[in-house]
């Protein structure tokens, strides 16, 4: 399970500040733990997570934050001093050898203990060998990184972003950074946060604006992407976006990560429901096999019971269900259920409703397609159905989380378009977004996830502000 | 060259849509010229480049952006049509063979030609065959990624990017979102941009804030990496920063991408120099394979002569100088060039100086290290020399653009970092920096990479708004 990157490939991370005959190879944990054989000189750098000190011997477990495991450290007793606490910060060097326990693969003999910095372990907020809830780390937003549950959960972070990249790439997507800061938004929906510089903050309302114009940060770069899709056929983004909403919730962040695709020349919604579905499975198949142990941590110790385990590894083995709005409707309105919403054809899903759809369908990914015209925004694809008239749009609901990620193809016929516009009196502020459908238009569409809903649900996290390296929007504190 | 991704696995993106007896095999432009052996059946779409009707014969070219070369297309000129056009986007189905011509490898015999969208030629600002100059698509944010030199731009960009994230990756380097949003400044230095809600701007002086307090646009997620160091010891972000300076330079966006990294147990600046070397080169070889016709491009036809290539080669080849700030007085005093500002030890050392230096140094990347104490922010570790105070900062200047990197040691003594801060007047706002001294701290550094001010240097761009994907902060258009 370990090892795979592990080798001693380290010898190159040597710190060039040692006098040379000095040098041992450094390494870090998470190869350590995962040498194939022994090794003498071997130097060792991370934090003290636990301190035992027997007669004959004294037992050191440290940790680097590169994987959930310590590394054990046998020592002599003499090495022992005063500053060697829990959280201390120490520098190790010794052996490497097989250890005699069934649980760990490697230990490393020390021959020396250099505390590098001490810890003020009465003052430090995390506690030897107690697991504290995600409410009481969440007051410490720069030291909670040192508990193991902020240090799985930002690990698998890292290795979800680079999965999710690395999907795009190897399909052929071109990377853009759509802007954060923009005239644009979007779709009119949710509150916008504006910019200004801080001296204009400070003046009062008869302001000239640095850019001329009103400026707000993203709340999608899915406009911008689709300039793109009109070049590249195949783009993606992985950035920031914003929403001015009540940051109190569980759900919901002021601040949060969104990947975004489009793609040109697809002419059914299903193609796009394939992309979402094929970027889900592979990106979660790499978080599971790179950070096992880390997952494990919360699907044993965070999730509720057994269920977000076995909802993944169904989710991994099924084809996600697929049904329309007119059925979920009717799923809805057949259901013994009582709602304080009732179902009916035209409205809006509510939470409730995404809920009962999920549960109806067995508790596994389910995409809604086909939504009303009136409920969904301009850019949306014209179904030219009727009575009931949709477009062809589509939401992914998940067990637990509600709506994840949200797509539909989008209207490239000229006619379609300007109608629509000028009726909501839109068609001059986006005569660009007109433009494209005169230059060689074709039939394109894309969807966009939410990365730390995401996150949510592969891990059975309750509050999205535990999936977020720095819960900057609670009360207590704003780094 | 081409075909390294080549090969036949683009099956799978049959679109659905297309009854199953029709379905041919839908190859990327890149693919097709790619391909090593020729192929009935084949399906390409893009938009076309050049059409030119002979007696006999009707060839088109058409581009969707997987690369910078165009498919040739041939077909019997009864397929020829109306809305044929330089710019419209077209599904040609056909049989890839072999070329007669010496300058591509296949070319795609057409049976069917399908205008999928047709374009306004006398509107579409880009003209066939021409070289349009960047000022002038800069006009054009929507339509410019059509060019060829924003296609190899953006191209250039994407990998550079995957570069950037791989680099790290396979260096054991912890991933992390930096926040957008945040109270802290960094380094005080610069002009903020400052955020609210849509309607608190519309609102006087006399409003509370979404947040509480006043909140802010990143100019570095350096300080949060530090925290983030302190757990995973080695970290790095690659996200967007903000400056509200102005923009109608060649040299500065109000919003550009930075690469940070932070390295604990780091005790010499070398060390986070030979990262930075490192990344440059690596990112840089990347490139250079990945992209090397959309390189060529910008060395041939945009970047000043032939020096850019030149430059690179060197730069790739040799080991990058490094200078102390001292040397770099004493040089530029000894100059038989005149300064519109005086050399002087403790004065920052200007754009041209900085441009002396690198010549002096034989146009090659400088690296310039320990500065005055006092030309820098509180973070910066004390050398504890004298009488001509210093800090382990260090700078890189490279030809043609000045500095691209800056990084140091940080100072991680509690001591030291206390009465600084409390000289400055700010102990109480960055309490949870001093903090982190006082738990298991260990001698770190870092540093920060422009992403724009790098695409400058190895393309040779003189404005850095043409290696954004959006020209967002011209007067022409805020998108």
């Amino acid at each position: 399970m370990l090892g795979a990157r592990g080798g001693w490939q380290a010898l190159r991370r040597c710190s060039s500040s040692l006098p040379r005959a000095q040098r041992a190879v450094r390494l870090r944990v998470r190869e350590a733990l995962g040498a194939r054989e022994p090794a003498g000189d071997v130097k060792v750098q991370g934090w003290v997570r636990s301190v035992r000190s027997q007669k004959e011997v004294l037992f050191l477990h440290i940790n680097d934050g590169s994987c959930l495991e310590n590394l054990q450290v046998v020592a002599d007793p003499s090495l022992e001093n005063r500053d060697l606490t829990f959280g201390s910060a120490v520098e190790v060097q010794g052996k490497l050898v097989k250890s005699p326990h069934r649980m760990q693969n490697t230990e490393l003999k020390a021959e020396t203990i250099r505390v590098v910095g001490p810890c003020d372990t009465w003052s430090f907020p995390l506690k030897l060998k107690k697991r504290h809830p995600l409410e009481y780390v969440r007051q410490f937003p720069h030291l909670r990184c040192r508990s193991n549950t902020l240090g799985s959960l930002l690990r698998i972070r890292s290795e979800a972003t680079a999965a999710i990249h690395s999907f795009f790439q190897e399909n052929g997507y071109v990377h853009i950074h759509t802007p954060i800061i923009t005239s644009n938004d979007c779709e009119g929906a949710g509150e916008l946060f504006q910019i200004e510089t801080s001296n204009e903050a400070k003046e009062s309302a008869e302001k000239t604006h640095f850019f001329n114009v009103p400026a707000f940060l993203t709340v999608s770069g899915q406009l911008h992407l689709e300039v793109m899709a009109g070049a590249f056929t195949h783009v993606f983004t992985f950035g920031p976006t914003f929403r001015a909403e009540n940051s109190q919730s569980r759900r919901h962040l002021a601040e949060f990560y969104m990947v975004e695709a489009e793609l040109s020349f697809t002419e059914s919604l299903q193609d796009i429901m394939q992309v979402m579905e094929d970027l889900f499975k592979t990106a979660t198949n790499t978080v599971l096999s790179k950070c096992p142990r880390d997952v494990e941590l919360f699907h044993k110790y965070i999730a509720p019971a057994q269920k977000t385990k076995d909802r993944l590894e169904q989710m991994l083995k099924n084809k996600f269900v697929t049904i329309s709005y007119n059925e979920a409707v009717e799923i809805l309105k057949q259901a013994s259920q009582t709602f304080t919403f009732k179902p009916e054809w035209g409205c809006d899903l509510q939470t409730e409703h995404e809920k009962y759809l999920v549960k109806h369908c067995g508790e596994v990914p389910v995409f809604v397609i086909n939504y009303p015209y009136d409920l969904k925004p301009f850019y949306m694809r014209d179904n030219e159905d009727g009575p009931q008239h949709t477009v062809a749009a589509v939401d992914l609901l998940v067990p637990g989380i509600g709506e994840l990620c949200g797509g539909s193809l989008r209207e490239e016929r000229l006619p379609f378009l300007e109608s629509r516009l000028q009726r909501l009196g839109l068609a001059d502020a986006y005569q660009w977004y007109l433009d494209l459908r005169k230059f060689g238009s074709v039939p394109h569409g894309g969807f966009g996830m939410g990365f730390e809903r995401y996150l949510q649900y592969i891990l059975g996290v309750d509050n999205i502000k535990d999936v977020i390296p720095f819960p900057r929007f609670s009360h207590s504190c704003l780094l």
